[in-house]
This record gives structure tokens, sequence and C-alpha cells, in this order.
């Protein structure tokens, strides 16, 4: 929670008259709460509550256990429970769940993913891949975390490609049985929540294969633990200590043709009857397969919402910490500079400030989406594979950033952020595996990469060389005059003076997308070029021609991804009536927009997108007049996140940094007022040579 | 240590006849073993050994006492002791201690940091800032670790600017005593090794106070714990858990109006005589200060130098694991891709790998610089502030790369990467705090800032506007030439069609040195004009003139240190005898030097020093002919780094990742030639189709 003292008085100049912006902070944080506020709030007022709350310096055990009793305090607060189905006492609120889910990584994020792991994924596993007798028999007991259990997918030697795992399961027409079997050592099931220590079931993922063929990867549901430890055929391994998240147990499975009844698959995509005979609704397995796979994004939109609210604490934290922190005399001779008053410091904070708001309007369109696909109000395959695409193309930038941003909030607050007490170091290593689990980021976005060549392969499959230079040049036709208003402008730039002049078109936001869409449908357009004749080549060389490419496909993928969320900034700014608080966030829009383009100078430079004069005058424009007006307002931007003291808990911004620096100060200003004070040796030097 | 068998056998086509590059990676590891070779390999042997080596899992009070126990091994090693004087058991050896210190963080980081607290900080200081008396008196008991002590220099309030420390040393002349005092909260000495257990001196930073003059901050001896706890007066906090290197006890003490001896003073640079009167070699207040905290420089060599050996070893890990890992299949149906065969996970790794030989041998010479100073033989004014600009310089660039290298190895290993067992998470949050502690980063880089504009107000305080563009233009003649020629050749550049023509320019070492070079001097430039008026405006005013600068000027630094590491790198190449060797050495600092040019590829193309074919070629020759040429190199450039098992210690890269691999192709091979292998749904689908 910020200080409203603290908030300096600075005025910028007339330019823009931004002595109208201010920021009304506490609306701005019932609109940052979004759709599911309600569900957010509660999970937060669980989070402040210090039974929820990581403790420092606990054994690998302890951390365990008490993260597994944290657990069991959650289920019975029902907040978890919120997606399962009504008649089991859920409440079949998907966006609000996945709100609650998100918000838990304040109290600690290893109780957050171990929910994660019983309701999210074993949990929502028998939900989404079992039918009625599954989820009668079953989910009770595991909503009520009297199963714990393991999300059994991952294996050693296949992560992220979840089609090539080994593990096999093999029916046995003779007893009615499934026999679940690990083939070699590579294909254990690894890193697996629940599997060390707690789990007694798992959904084991294993390629079914029923009278001598393979249908693919199916789910089952297997007992693996009873009071006396490992089942039969059951063996594992754990993983030990990690990087972070070292409340969770996670662990290594193996099975050594292990029988379960043919009543243990989850059927509702694929089923054997008792005559062995295999049946699913979906003909294609591709498809079959990529509709199981389908009900992991709510891992992925998780991850992006509580990778925003991370942000949203380091942030805050650091902000709090600058305002208050003072060092190196600057202008006066007695008083030293807050540190937030730094221009390099408002580079290192204020950026990362406008991305976190970016990825919070952003991450609000993506639970929107997924609440339509999963509650079937908006449901249809597109709904489906565009939920799919978005997440995809979100969660790798907003964990990315999340690192990003606690890393630099933990420098920006020196050797303090260093410290457990401060949370940042602890946050970081905990949200360290957020980028390569529930999908690897640099797969995620190749998946992304791919859809958006098939929708530029459909859409001109017969199209002449004319359509595609449109697309290219923009959609629309507003946009296409747009991009030649700019290449024109581009050339004539030189006989604009001064930088004010010369950044002026880019700074409205018209012109922020017409930048951003054309560098996304460019480097689409060129890539789909280039790999073209991929089709017509031996597989081999199909491979290599788009392995040569993948850098650039990866990239393009990030660039829409970000355009992305530069929309939904924009959008949200059209909902803030309040003419004061929505300059303020046009300006923090605007830093994100024209930060992606200074991140990416070069291309619009080496495309003729922007002249030179016009490329420097953005970072002028940053430096000059973005920074400076935006820092007044920088407490006020991180209040309206709304985090109370039993969210925060990092001491440097409790205000006790104040009280120091008021402290210090004082002892100064009362040694120099007695008259007590010792006479420095420089000023002796000085005033004997004059 | 990298298997030669894992070496695919790749060929890279005839351009530049790569079919004669090899890497003789045993000469190759000799030569980045450098000038202090033995002192490194003895220290490899110590940290191979197991009992020196950090233990995972233990609790914080375990883990701090393990790493003194090992602090006492390594003092009976005697390796700690080389920068102490022959006459006290020592060998004079700066150079070997600091590089031996360095190989320390292959054991544990918690380890060399604790080390480097008692003999390079603590220690030291009572051997640079202290006389006779004080070594023979105290560095024997120092020197055996009898006496652990604290480097009590920053303050809760104060960590980077040192001259403002809030502590006291005030001479009582009726005693002929020190009073150390504290006064206020935020003057509490902070974040010390040793302070919250295991001190029982420190060496204490303080204003010294003598009568009624304060002579700035001076350092003293001061007891602070016998084995009852603190001694009356002293007082501390433990700083508890932190983000890593919890194996040291960092803690907080005040004073309490604690007297001490007249000789406890460290009495080099400064003096109080029986009588109470000051005297100094040093004159002027500021000089003796920066004097004095001139041997802080040994810390940021020592930290430039262990961040390169956790680089190193980073990558030695995510590269063999790399070469053995298959995942996808891409050309093959049945044979999976090693992944760093995939384009992008060789851009992830390959640049940093260049990086990491760039800070090698840039280190190198740091460390020569430092035993010159340290050892007497070239320690001239010039060359102290040689030696402080180039550690203010070389430590931000490799302490922030090492966390970088880190974390990409990491998230290069996937979900083993996050294991403990595979190190990288635990050796990055140790790391962390490298790039704030010893010189905020931020803060040397502004040093280095100040020193490239006060060389150049030097130069051309009197000079006319010829002279200065002279200069921007390059300090040679031949240079001179070359950037005209550059600039001409922009202007044609259109005329070039292929990647390769467009390329072949910058391709040469004369040519990337002029890229860099100019870059450096044209920001200075710049930044000179901007800051020239600073003189006459007020200090509010010229340290708002700076502020508005700040970004820049860390800029040019950052800048200034790149040049600085590309041109050791270059230096480098000219020892290597073997043709084959210098080839891929060349190729991998052209992959240093482009990365850095495409890295601020939009600067280059806003001042006219590369037109946009150009700039697109930059990327396309990293794409298309580095990364390809360099890949089948990449074990051999890592083996060259000389680590054995005793020092890699990660599963992943231990060759149990190709047994595991190995196994599972096996098996599968074997199911297909038995006959038994079931059939894929799909491919029955596809037969009943046509």
């Amino acid at each position: 929670m910020t200080q409203l003292a603290d908030r300096p008085s600075t005025s910028t100049g007339p330019a823009d008259s931004p002595s109208t912006a201010h920021v009304d902070a506490a609306w701005l944080g019932d609109y940052l709460l979004g759709t599911w506020a309600d569900a957010r709030r509660r999970a937060r007022a669980l989070a402040a509550r210090p039974e929820f709350q990581r403790q420092d310096g606990l054994s690998l055990a302890d951390q365990r256990a008490r993260v597994l009793d944290q657990l069991g305090l959650l289920a019975r607060s029902g907040t978890v429970h919120r997606a399962f189905p009504t008649g089991l006492g859920g409440q079949d609120d998907h966006g609000g769940n996945i709100a609650s889910f998100e918000e838990i990584v304040l109290a600690d994020p290893s109780l957050q993913i171990k929910s994660g792991v019983q309701w999210g994924l074993f949990g929502a596993a028998v939900l989404h891949l079992g039918t009625e007798r599954h989820h009668t028999a079953l989910l009770p007991s595991i909503m009520s975390l009297e199963t714990p259990g393991a999300f059994a997918m991952t294996e050693t030697g296949h992560g992220s490609d979840v089609a090539a795992i080994g593990t096999t399961a093999t029916y046995d027409e003779n007893t009615g049985e499934f026999v679940i079997h690990t083939p070699f050592r590579a294909a254990w099931k690894d890193y697996l929540g629940n599997a060390a220590l707690h789990g007694t079931a798992a959904v084991v993922f294993a390629q079914l294969i029923v009278r001598g063929v393979n249908h693919g990867v199916h789910a089952l549901y297997v007992p693996i633990r009873d009071e006396n430890g490992f089942l039969p055929g059951v063996g594992g391994e754990d993983d030990g200590l990690k990087g972070g998240l070292n409340g969770i147990d996670n662990g290594r499975l193996h099975f050594d043709h292990v029988r379960v009844p043919r009543e243990n698959l989850l059927n509702r995509y694929g089923d054997v009857d008792a005559n062995g005979t295999y049946s699913s609704a979906i003909a294609s397995p591709g498809r079959r397969f990529f509709t199981m796979i389908g009900t992991l994004v709510q891992g992925r939109v998780s991850l992006d919402g509580a990778s925003v609210v991370a942000s949203k604490l380091a942030l805050d934290i650091a902000i709090t910490y600058g305002s208050q922190r003072r060092q190196f005399v600057a202008g006066s001779p007695t008083e030293e500079e807050v540190i937030l008053d730094y221009q390099r410091h408002q580079r290192r904070l204020l950026p990362l400030l406008a991305t976190t708001y970016a990825m919070s309007f952003a991450h609000e369109k993506l639970l929107t989406a997924f609440d339509g696909v999963f509650s079937g109000a908006r449901a249809t395959d597109a709904d489906r594979e565009d939920l799919e695409t978005l997440a995809a193309a979100l969660k790798p930038l907003s964990t990315w950033a999340a690192l990003d941003i606690l890393q630099e909030a933990r420098e920006a607050c020196g050797g303090a952020g260093f410290l457990a007490e401060n949370r940042l170091t602890q946050l970081r290593a905990d949200l360290d595996v957020y980028v390569t689990f529930e999908g690897d980021n640099t797969v995620l976005l190749q998946l992304v990469a791919k859809r958006l060549l098939g929708d530029y392969s459909r859409r001109f499959a017969k199209a002449d060389a004319g359509a595609v230079a449109g697309y290219v040049a923009g959609v629309a036709h507003e946009a296409a005059v747009n991009r030649s208003g700019l290449r024109r402008l581009a050339q004539n730039v030189r006989d604009f003076g001064s930088t004010a002049r010369s950044v002026g078109f880019v700074r409205d936001g018209a012109s922020q997308r017409q930048l951003l869409t054309d560098r996304v449908q460019t480097m689409v357009a060129s890539l789909a070029a280039r790999l073209k004749g991929a089709g017509r080549l031996s597989s081999v060389d199909a491979a290599a021609l788009f392995n040569a490419n993948q850098n650039e496909l990866i990239e393009a993928a990030r660039a829409h991804a970000e355009l992305l969320q530069w929309e939904a900034f924009t959008e949200a700014l059209a909902g803030i009536d309040d003419p004061g608080t929505a300059r303020v966030l046009t300006w923090l829009r605007d830093l994100f927009g024209l930060g992606l383009i200074e991140k990416n100078l070069a291309w619009y430079l080496i495309h003729g997108r922007l002249s030179a004069a016009r490329a420097e005058a953005i970072t002028a424009y940053i430096d000059g007049r973005l920074l400076p007006r935006l820092r007044p307002h920088a407490l006020d931007l991180v209040a309206a996140f709304g985090f109370e003291p039993g969210h925060i808990r990092a001491s440097i911004a409790s205000g006790a940094e104040r009280i120091r620096q008021d402290e210090a100060r004082e002892y100064y200003r009362d040694l120099r007022e007695s008259g007590t004070a010792p006479v420095d040796e420089k000023t002796l030097r000085a005033q004997a040579g004059r």
C-alpha cells in the first residue's frame, strides 16, 4: 500500500496541460479487478491471512507439509471449487475460478501451483476428460482433498511434445483391464506435483493400445499409493529440491504392468467397450488429441494472470521504495534525491509499469475468452482455436515479463531487494518455472506463428500478388492510407525541426496501431513467401527450410502478441470516463506502444516505416516527456493495484524506509542548528585556499 | 565434461572452407586459463572435492555452519593466503589470489563470497589500509580464521554512496581513544557477511572526527564479539534468509559509543598522533577517500572473473544437454532432432557462448592490470585510474551476463533445468546479488561515463570544432578513412544484391572495430555537447541537466565496455597459432561483434553508419552462416573450459540423457523389428482412405 504523502508535487510543464492529469486510484483499482472482481477480492482476503502465506526458512519437508495443510484449508474454504459442477458443490464458474486462483500467488506461489495441480490439472482432467461415472465417483474426494492426485502427463523424455510420450495403456480383453506400463527410463513421468509424497492417485496419460492399434494419447485414472506407500507395480522418485516452488512435492512415477479396470479410462473423447472395441466421437486422431489436450489451456490462462499479479506486487514494492529511498546528493547540498527522481530509475521501472498495465488488460480479455469457451457460452471450434492461440501468445510474454519485472524490482531495491524479507527474490525463484511449464514459452510462440501462417495462407491460397500486398499494407482501407501517409512523412521528416513535431504523428494511437500491425503483417507475409515452397519439398528439406526461419517465426509471434497487448490496453482506455485518469493512462499506453516501437526500431528503419529523425524523436519523447509526466503519478498507478499490507509484506515497502530517512535528515538538521556539527576538512581547506 | 562422440559431423558447405575449421580444445583450454593457470588449476582441484561443495536442502543454520567449516578447511589449504605478505606466510601474489578465488565459485558461491569477506575485504582492508603494526598484530589470526571478521562499510541508508555514511569515529583526546557511534537507524551497518554470527571483529568505516573537524571516511579495527556474544555497546541483527548465498551469515551492526584505542585506526592514508593531530600524506580529502576506497577494486575484479567461470559452467551444462536431448520429430519420421540443431536453440545459446569467450579474454586483461597495480609493477596514478575504470566497465556487463546466461541455460534445459540437482537455478540465485554489491552496476557504469566525459573534455578543453569532429570520426587517420568509406558504401549498398556481398565489409575485424568505436566516440561527443553548459548552471540546474541525460550516459558506458570486451577477444585471436582453432574463434568473435552491432542496429541506421540492406544482412549472416558454422564446434568450445565431472555435477550433463535417449530409440527399433508394434490408428485411417 502506498502513502499519499509520498507523492511529489512536480509539475511537468504546460504541454498537453498535464496539470489536469490525475489518477482516480480507487476507481482504477476496481476497473483493473475486472469482470471477476468479487472472486479476486475473496481470494485476496484469503491471501492476506498468515495461515495461507509462505513462511521463510522452513526445511524442504516442513515446507511441503505446511503447503499440504494449507491446501486442506483452501479446500474447506470452498474457493477452489468454483469451476466444478453445481451439482457437486461447485459453481460452474470458470472465469471466477481462474481469477481466484491467480490471486493466491500473493500468499505463496507454491500454494497456488499445488492447488492448480490438485484441482486445475488432476481434478480438471477428471472433469473434462471423464464422464458422469467419473464425476460422481471421483470428484467429491478430489474436491475435498481426500484424494490428492498427480497429473501424470510429462515424461522425462518428453515435455512439450506430448504426442510422443512412451507410456502405454494396453487393453487386455481377457480381463477387461488396461495395463499401464513404462517401457524405458525416458518414459518415466516426471516433474509431477503430488507425485513425490502426497498423491494417492494420478491421471496418467498413455498411448492407448487396443487390439494392436495405437489410438494415441488418452488419460486414465490410476490409484498409485495407499497409507503403506506405492501400490504394487508403481514406483517413483522424488525430484528433490528445486529452484523454487519447494512447497510442492514434485516427483517421478513409473509403472510396471499396472492393471486398472476398463472404466478407469477417462472416456469423454474416446472409449473402449466391454468387447474391446474402441470408439470416439472425433474421427480424426489428430483432432481428438488436440481436443483432449485443449483443456490444458486453463493452466496457461491462469499462469498469464498470476504473472500479472506478481508483476503488480513487484512494482508496488519497488516504486514505493524508490519514492522513499534517498541516495546521492544531486542538486541540493543537504538533501539527497529520492531515487525515483533519477531518469535511469524511471527508465527502469516506468516502462515495466506500462507493460504490467498492458498485460493486465490483455489478461482480462483472455480470461473472458476462456470463460466463454468453458462455460459453453461462446464455444465454437473457432472460439476454442482463438482461445488457444491467444493463451499461447500471451502466456510467454507475461511469464517472461514477470521474471524481468521481479528482477528489475529487486535490483532497483539494491541489497535490500536481495533479502527474503522483501520477497522479490523468492517470488522470482518460484515464478521461474512458469516460463517452461504448461507449455514451454518458445514452443507456444511457434504454435502462434503456425496459426498466423495458416490464417495467412487460408486467406491467400488463391489470391494474386495484389491482394497479398493489400493485406500487408493493412486490412482496412483507412489503414492502407495511413501507411502510405507514414511513408510519405518519413521521406519529408527532415523538414521538421523539433522533437515534438516529428514525434507528433506517432504519439497518436492510430499511428502506433498502424506501426505495430504493419510489422506483424509484413513479417508474416515475408515468412509465408520464404516458406511457400515447403509443401513441395521432401520432409527433411521442408524441416530444414522451417528451421532456417525458426527464429523469425518466433519473433513474428512475439510481435503479434505485443500487438494484442497494445490493443487490449487501447480498448481499455475507452472505458475510462474520468478525463484526468484517461490522460495519465493514455500516457502510460503511449509509453507501452512507443516502447515496443523503440525496441524494434531497427526493423522500422530498415523497412522504411520510420525516418531516422522520427526514430530518434521516439526515444527523446519517452525520456523527455512521457517519463517526467508519468513520474508524479507512479504511486497512484501502483496504489490502483489495490494491495493491502497483508499482500505486500515487504519491509522496505512498509514505510520503514521513509521513517529512517526522516530520522537521518532530522539528526543532521538538529546537528547543524545546534552549532556543534564538525566542520568538513574539505571546507576548511577551501577557506584556507581563498 | 563433454563427450567427443556427441559431435555431429555436419558440414557447413564450401564457403570460407569451414572443412578446415576445428578446435584444439586442450590447447584452447590452457589458453583460456591464462597467466594464472596454475592457481586456477589448484583451486579447481579443491572445488572438485565434495567437502568444499554446496549441499542442497540444508537448513539455514546448517548451511551457515557448513560453510564456516569449509572456510576453515580453505584456510588450512593455504590457497586463500596468496595475496598476503610473504613474511606472514602469504605469497604476495595478487593476480593468482584473485584467479584462485574466482574458481571457488565452482564449489559453492557462498564459500567463495564468505572467503572474499574474510580475506578479500576484512583481511585486505587491514593489509591495504593498515600499517606494519596492524599487519603483525592482526593478519596472522585473520589469515588462519582464528578471527573471523566483517567488513563494515555499507549502511542501511547508504550503499553505493560511501562518502555519505553516518557512522562516526570521534577522537577523545582525554583517553586517546576513538568513540565509534551509530547516530540513527539508517546508519546501521548492513548486509555484512560474518556479522550475524561468526565475526568477532570488524573493520568499521566511519566519518573520522578529530577536534571538531570531519576528515572524511576512515577505517578502524573494532572487536565486536567474544564467546558470550556482542561486546558492550555493540548490537546487531541477522539479515535472515536471502535470495541466495545462504551459507553466509549476513547481518547488521550498530555501535553505541564503543571505544577503541587510537592505534586501531587503519592509518596508512590518514593518522592521528598521540596529541590528537590528524595527518595524511594525501592532502586532498577527496583524493584520500578515493585512494582508500580504491582497494575495493579487487572485489569488482573478482566478481567479474567469477561471473565468467559461472557462465562457462552454465553453457557447458546447457550445450552438453542440448547435444543429447531429442524432442519433436522434424525431418525424419522416427528420429527426433537433437535440440541444439534447432536454429532457435542455437540463437539462444551460441551468442552467449561468444559473449562468455569475450568476457573471459577481457577478464584476463583486467586481472593483469590489477596484478600490475597491486604488485606495484605498474602502479602509477594513471594505472590505478585505468584499473578502476576497467573494473567499473567490465563488472556490470559480466555479472548481468552471468544471470542472463544462467537463466537462458536453465530455460534451454526445460523442467530439468529447474531442478536443484542440475545446479543452474541455485547458481543464478547465488550470483543475483553480484549485480548490486561491490558497486551497484548502474552506479559503476555512471563512473565509467564520467571518466569518458572527463577524457573527452581534457582532450578538447581548448580544441576547436574541427578537432572534435576528427575525434568522433576516429582517432587514427586510417579509422577516419574507413568511416568515410563506410558512409559511401552505405549510400551505394543497394547496388549489391546478395547477402554475402553486402555483409562482407562488416565481417572483417577492422570494420567491426570501426563501427563499435565510432558509436562510443559519437555518443560521448554528443553527450559532451549537451552537457557543455553544465558548469555555468546552478547546482540544481546542472543536476537536472545531467539527470536528463543519465540514461544515455549509462548506455555510452555500456557501449564502451562492450568495445573493450570485443578488443580483448580480437587481441586474443592473435595469440592462436593453430589455423583451424583460429578460424572457429574468429567466427565466434564475429558472432560477438555482429551481435553487438545487431543489438544496436537502430543506432547505426539512425546515424547513417549502416544502410538498411547491410543492417538486414547482418542478421541474415548470423542466422545463415555463423550459427551453422559454429554449431559443429559447440561441444569443443565448452570442452575447452576444462571442467571435470566434479565441477559440473549436473545430472543432465552427465551423459544420463544420452543413455536415456539411446535406450528409448533402441526400444522402438526393437519393437519395429519384432513385428509386434501396434499400428497407429492414423496409419490405418490413411490406408482405409486410399
